[in-house]
């Protein structure tokens, strides 16, 4: 079968060049944008006076037949066609004949082609993703708001620390998330320019006209350089990175949804919905979700370091190297994408158990601060100095068996004079969560300005 | 030697723990942020009237000491400290007195207090960096303004391609830079938020004025949750991120500088001052420069895969995990300050061999493509076909052992009669780079305007 | 459809779960380890009377007919069997009936079963490439026996360093992939163990047999420890990591290729049948497949860093973040595969230019380390030194415009008097070849040891 | 200054350059190894009548006084030495005088003397981590001795599964030690040959010994081809590779440790010696050592990454970007040194709270598969069904808010009639890890052969 660049070969590719260098069975994915991109460009020809108007209309009716034939599974993908361009150019030539389908590829290279297509699937998959994250912003800010007064420890070091609220530590998952939202749009602002026209690297002598075909595909602009952009995947590699970032994110929330429905802690439930059972033992009860979303972080992360290894050292322009640049971005947005949508569905279905929760509360003497706090706010007492005083108390209940907030006034006394009645309510959970309405704070003051800037955030981004 | 956290403690450190659990060695690095923030938190917590004026006054004075002893190389640092942040503040009890100095960390936890003196680094990193990116730009584009008349092969898959002029081919990468420049402030506006006053982890009880201590600093803001606000790194993350582009973008140039001062490619001569000799052989004149910073983009990848994986699956809030933060990212802005610094310095020395170009654009047929373009301009011709028998021409010239330009027309025609006359002013190579007029192409009627594009975007930065 | 554990569960799974979490859609590569592994484990709970002859029989005849089912095309994937164990099982229980069907799974677990599948799979792997290695180490031979004599530029720093053979340069690769070999087969030994039995992770009561499955499926021997066993990943890593170390050798390899198939090089010229063409530039003749084997290096990296982070912290032992140990695995095996016999393929069939070659050896002036040593051995001058006066003579010829081998006795002595006229025939590219006599040197006589050991190796295997 | 290779160059050095160039900042940890390559390569000189007698005990003797200057700490590194060759070579001169010293480097580059000094680091290297390991898994094995009869449960996704004893549960990290041993020891062997007299990457035309060298430095044999030899770094990826998976397991055990110390579980107490408290919160005792470790993942990771990298693609042979192949190393050795010997000290300070983890052994219904396994083995049910039934079991006891093994007889024979009382002792925990003789598995029987095989395994290295 010949080649469309076969006029200077003397010898037909070898079989296992034709395998080895195809990639139609993954840039297949990329048929709308090709398509759309090939209609946008024709369109442009013929404005242009560069192809007589009859080709135009022939070449959009076909494309829009061999669209349609992809979507009804009627296209038959062959190896022998390389890729999504030629095997679309190549059907519509049988379609509207090679006189007319000859005309399209016309100031336009597949360098600048395939950059366009993958470009607009990139642009794609930020506002995609974008939404997502927003949908799992809006879940979390609901929950939260149901859980302003459902204690829990909270931790450092996987140690109890101090009492906050389940709202509270919702919350901080919905300030990553929007700055995760906030990093794809920011991306897609940036790299939202057309190559198309760029052509094998140094433009085209043809009086064609970027800016409408870049109008026409709903772009900002055009990019500036040709040669650069036939060789640059930085719009790809921001994807690549913005989700690695999402999954350490969702990595953090599932390890915690992981602990939080063991045993042990038992603070959630989650749903039989989704969680999944043993082959062997019949007892088990398992978080899968959680567990394969915070494995799949791996995925996310070697498909970056994939195209940043691949695209080291490359001398300009195009190189073949750079077609490994779509399977690692397919298989990072469609892993993105489907956990997303199915944390969402899982968290919606979570019961928390706050019973479990609170009495969690009250091991680790969680009011070990706000007694360091007194003793600087009533006492006087340095606060290097109050800390220690209140390390020698927390020593003191942990010899009786006891929490901080247990011991009495005298057991408290004998540790340090000083201390007054005044003391016992402040030790309490529910007044050292109060206490701190310090701006970020966890006290229901502060947290209800949290849940409204969330509120307004979701609210400027759905206008 | 007792810890400041020791009373509930009944048995001392180990000498391992000290020594493996110490970040002082490192992160000392990061002492003018931890001043400049307990100066500010001192200033707050006395116009909050949390202490009084007389301790903010001692503490105010006892840090700039304390600056200036560590500035003068008299400051002790001693690996019991554990970190730049107890090394400070024992030294300032040194000087003004436990009962002055043990008021200081009211209101504040080293998470917190970490959480600043790296942000407030990674920050002032991104404006550094972002100042040698303009630099770079600022020197390629003074070097485009001099080669838009220097011929030279345009390659992709590093063979010669179509003639372009070194201007534009330079021009790509002041483009990319420019990108570059623009991820590094994007994150910068992103990341602009003080995390002072989140404490532990839940805020705190003490009256305090976040936004005094944000202003003070200099910072747009404050951030909104304090759990996230101490387990949040994404602001050095995307500083990895963003210099393992920058990285990318350099590694490819200094391929580039590396094949063309190859004896092979004789494109460029790289000065003596920025080349070295081998200790064996005597001829030797090594581009090491190029190939150190290539080189370089290992350990750049390396260490955002580094941070990557630390905060993968971390629980919140802070844990200890989270000290292999700094390293990592000092690694990489001091070499990306380097690289860049000296890449700048020796691009403006390198000498460009105008003649070697030149005799390397006749080789290739590169005017291939202008030979199809006028098939299908003049003799209306689809591209397709004419890309067939432009390919014929190709295989006729090589086996005359000529380049396509040297055919005669008599040659051209044995080929396709329709080729008449004219054709042959339009396969010189100057006309096949004149004739690229579209957007972005290497006329240098297109160049101009890209030149135009970077003056207007060095001007715009420099207000 | 009811899953094979749900005794236990109150609701049906979510459909979004059943989609995320099923393995089936690429564990189904395993289904004749799957198979082969239920065979011998069901022989073995018959002759340990844990399961009675008559359903060992059906579940063999069973298995047998699934098998071919599933080689015919015959048999229906479906998502809800959610992997290829339980796809399997549920078929043959079809075939069989649920009273023998069910009785497979006695004392097994999908813990053992698919870390005995995948261990099946990596083990076959690391011969499999082992053996293509060897092809390419052969291939690599024989061009070499018939280059000795193929004068060549030794490169440090990409400049023109010493003269060697191209066959001593083409036996660096040579020995490069014999430690890759080396590597694989030593993989193979450490892992050649078998998980079966081990169960969930703690063992059965059943008086199962595991070296007798061991036996029956080529394994040398059990895994000690049933929690260890369900949990390690390591083979696989090491299998990502050796075919990370074997893409390192053919990206340096193809770096080569590519430069050396350039214009400027012109050291060798790839067939026809593994290049190609371009959709614009009708000249263009591309090295796509050592461009193609370059960018693949990407994703192999990639890959060893997916397994390496989502194994971090994973506590014991099986966890389902293990699910996405699979998929890497594959692609890395697969595109290993594929790019080391087209790579063979390809080196097969390129044509050296020795005349190039030769030309370029004269650049550079390569016999200046045999002046130096000259100045040592007859001279009696200190290295050093005579590394110093052959550097002003370098300077001297540069300043000349000739190679240092041009310079006359007179040129020569005018930057040291001592020279004398013996040293004229040292100079010349073939007596510095030739004089490398040191083991491992580009000597004839060297490199005729440097064949004899890779003619060993290749046989030493092949027994 | 003038460097040593300075003849043919006509301008000095930029000052940028001499910085950014210099490795002795991090190189001048190879002096030991430098000056001991330097000491067999004078003697080898000498032996072969390469350099007069007298210069040789020169050399050593001055080469001797070098390493006591460099540990003394008389020694003056200066960036313009360039790197610890130079330094050393450049002392050693002016000690005993340029006519001397200036002999050493005769039939040597710095190429091959760097790839000596480094191969001669790691070699060391992979002993002590090898030995560090050793004492790890001697100390593993020593507390699994004493808690053969320690109940606790047995994991799978975080969740209870069947009845372990923590000797058994330890022992699965013994055995990923030896592996992680074996490799390092496999490496260790592969990698035992000198690269010493390959020189610049040709060999060398002086009469020299290349054996007699790698014998007085305890190698097992040459290097077979010079240019692989100076370009081969496939060593240290070995070694960065093993240290990853290395961390992979430390990273286990630690999440594991962390989990075990928190209030929810309780598992164990990490002791004073090895925790550390908080700034801000006077109770709190931390486990930092295990997060630590935890964390250091990312870098070990990060630097194996970081070596690929930067041997990606280089063209034969030695190249500058090689230079940057030792931080990396140099760093995951020191961290991983420094983490196994603390951890190994920290284990052994360990107090497992037997209670706590016997009490947890009572929840979550671990003797499920028990049951399972009685009605297959005792009422001859097929698996599948006996696996729904007990699922049924299960779900009454949870409705009944007791545990599977505190289910009555009656309810019990109210999902299954056939059920019987010989069952009940069964259910029992410890009957129940009892039961799990098969060869790995966690009953007394089963876990006394896994001891034994890590005390042979133990002697055997210790020969």
């Amino acid at each position: 079968m010949q080649k469309m660049w076969q006029g200077r070969f003397s010898e037909a590719s070898s079989e296992l060049l034709e395998a080895f260098n195809a990639s139609i069975e993954f840039d297949k994915e990329l048929y709308a944008q090709d398509i759309a991109g090939s209609k946008a460009h024709a369109k442009m020809l013929g404005k242009c006076k560069i192809i007589e108007d009859e080709a135009v209309n022939k070449i959009l009716e076909g494309l829009d037949q061999v669209k349609s034939e992809i979507e009804n599974g009627e296209f038959k993908f062959n190896i022998a066609d390389e890729d999504i361009h030629m095997a679309v150019e190549k059907r519509l030539s049988q379609i509207i004949g090679a006189e007319f389908g000859g005309k399209l590829h016309t100031a336009r290279s597949r360098n600048d082609q395939v950059a366009l297509d993958f470009r607009l699937f990139v642009l794609e998959a930020n506002l995609d993703l974008a939404k997502l994250l927003l949908n799992l912003i809006k879940t979390i800010n609901s929950i939260a708001k149901e859980h302003k007064s459902t204690l829990m420890p909270g931790f450092t070091h996987l140690q109890h620390a101090q009492p906050v609220s389940l709202a509270y530590h919702l919350l901080a998952y919905a300030f990553m998330f929007s700055r995760d939202y906030d990093r794809l749009i920011s991306s897609h602002k940036r790299n939202n320019l057309s190559p198309l026209g760029s052509c094998a690297m140094a433009g085209t002598p043809h009086p064609i006209d970027r800016e409408m075909v870049a109008n026409e595909l709903g772009f900002n602009g055009i990019t500036p350089n040709a040669m650069d952009s036939v060789s640059d995947r930085d719009f790809a590699l921001e994807l690549l990175f913005n989700l690695s970032v999402v999954f350490t994110h969702t990595s953090r929330l599932c390890e915690e949804l992981i602990l939080w429905s063991s045993s042990e802690f038992g603070y959630i439930t989650i749903s039989d919905k989704f969680s999944t059972g043993s082959s062997i033992m019949p007892q088990k009860k398992n978080p899968d979700v959680a567990e394969l979303i915070r494995g799949k972080t791996g995925r996310i992360y070697g498909n970056l370091i994939s195209l940043l290894t691949t695209m080291k050292s490359l001398p300009l322009a195009y190189n073949k190297d750079m077609q490994e640049d779509k399977e690692c971005v397919f298989d990072s947005v469609k892993n993105a994408k489907n956990s997303l949508i199915i944390l969402n569905a899982m968290i919606e279905e979570i019961k928390f158990n706050k019973e479990n929760m609170l009495k969690a509360t009250k091991i680790g003497h969680l009011s070990a601060t706000d007694l360091a706090d007194y003793l600087v706010k009533k006492k006087f007492i340095p606060f290097r100095q109050a800390h220690f005083i209140t390390g020698k108390c927390v020593a003191l209940a942990e010899s009786l068996g006891k929490d901080l907030s247990e011991l009495s006034l005298n057991e408290l006394q004998s540790v340090e004079p000083n201390i007054s009645t005044d003391v016992l309510e402040l030790l309490t959970l529910e007044s050292s969560k109060e206490a701190r309405k310090s701006l970020g704070g966890t006290s229901d003051y502060s947290v209800d300005i949290q849940l409204e800037l969330i509120d307004k955030f979701i609210k400027s981004q759905e206008i």
